[in-house]
């Protein structure tokens, strides 16, 4: 298995595991890592993750949860290819499969996910976008996929009381309340992720049920720093620092 | 003006502002007052505050906003004519409108408000009520008015780019949205209200804009009490203590 010399292995901290990313390519952050947290303890066997990019959501959940099978979906050859390797690397192509495709022909059987988790791209299409092939143009921004397809894709593949779990950005908030349940996916928990106690959220984590009935949380807020600028101790304990 | 025997008057602590209330009735409490902090800055010549009960929004805005007219409207009779009296007692006649009926019928000019304020009845109706009929459940229940009841009237009433602030359960968060953005009502703001830094928020406060465009913040928490159980700073600030 190759590792071209514009890549770099990342050692992720969690049972060994490393994934593979671009030295100058879109990179893993946050975003990721607190979403892998947010899904970890929903109950699943089969496990989505669309627009998955180097595949760190199914590697992270390939240690953190106990699903027995994991998908990845890239539509950026470039990009699957990294991630069909990170996955050859840990040992995991029994447990994880990456497939190189578009999610709005994606050739799953309906309604068989219990879990889709999606960290997609944040920024609206715009007419400022002066670069649309670049690759980390295309993981920024809705040009091929915007926030709609992700949720009407889970909708149709999605189980019955499945999970859809997203990470956004606040702005995002009721965008994806109203598309969720005009898809049939009723919002359940809502998590605010601040860098301080007293800032605007930076992001939002939220996750909705296929068919789920009417009953919302909002969990108390994730703070990633204390009054001292050092990691929270929710961030520590989702880094296993 | 009659005072009567199982009423209280009570020193709102501002300007020198009074309200009647009920012994036994249903009292305002931390959520009108945390929605008329909440609406205070909003630009409003003329303001109308729906299911007004005992016209506690109203009365604290004519000392928090600048608005030259403010209404409110109330469907129980008794309660109306407490909120109407609190109105002459602190001399607010020329300032405060306080109406008798139902928000549905309600004979106001069509986009006539810069500012609606509503603090709702929080909790749907179902079958385990026993006492429809009574004060207290009509203020708590949705028996005589529902969510989108006070959003499609606001869609109805307000002035172009005019505001509806509420203040509910979080909860009914996704309803809110949904119904909100139904009815040509974007949501701005949100602030989650917190009893401590920790917890689940205990109410929300939401603001939208009649046809305004897609640009939603989330305000950084409202956190009631400190660590050692103490008022919070901001609750020393909106209460004036």
């Amino acid at each position: 298995m190759t590792i071209n010399e514009n890549e770099t292995i990342e050692d992720l901290q969690l049972n060994g595991l490393k994934i593979i990313q671009k030295k100058d390519g879109f990179r893993f952050g946050l975003d990721a890592v607190l979403l892998s947290d947010f899904a970890k303890d929903i109950k699943s066997n089969k496990t989505l993750d669309l627009c998955t990019g180097s595949g760190i959501i199914p590697i992270l959940l390939s240690a953190k949860s106990k699903a027995e099978k994991l998908y990845g979906i890239e539509i950026q050859e470039q990009v699957y290819d990294i991630a069909r390797r990170s996955v050859i690397l840990n040992n995991l192509e029994d447990r994880i499969e990456i497939i190189n495709g578009d999610i709005k022909n994606a050739d799953f059987p309906k309604h068989s996910f219990d879990l889709i988790t999606c960290n997609p791209p944040y920024m609206p299409m715009g007419a400022a976008i002066k670069n649309p092939k670049d690759e980390k143009t295309i993981a920024r921004h809705e040009i091929l996929c915007n926030l709609e397809d992700v949720i009407s894709v889970s909708e149709q593949l999605l189980s019955y009381h499945g999970f859809l779990a997203l990470v956004h950005k606040p702005t995002r908030l009721s965008d994806i309340i109203w598309l969720m349940k005009n898809h049939n996916i009723e919002p359940k928990k809502i998590r605010f992720v601040h860098k301080t106690k007293n800032s605007e959220p930076c992001l939002v984590l939220v996750c909705g049920s296929y068919k789920g009935g009417i009953e919302l949380r909002i969990l108390p807020p994730l703070i990633l720093t204390e009054d001292d600028g050092s990691d929270s101790e929710e961030v520590k304990r989702i880094y296993g620092i």
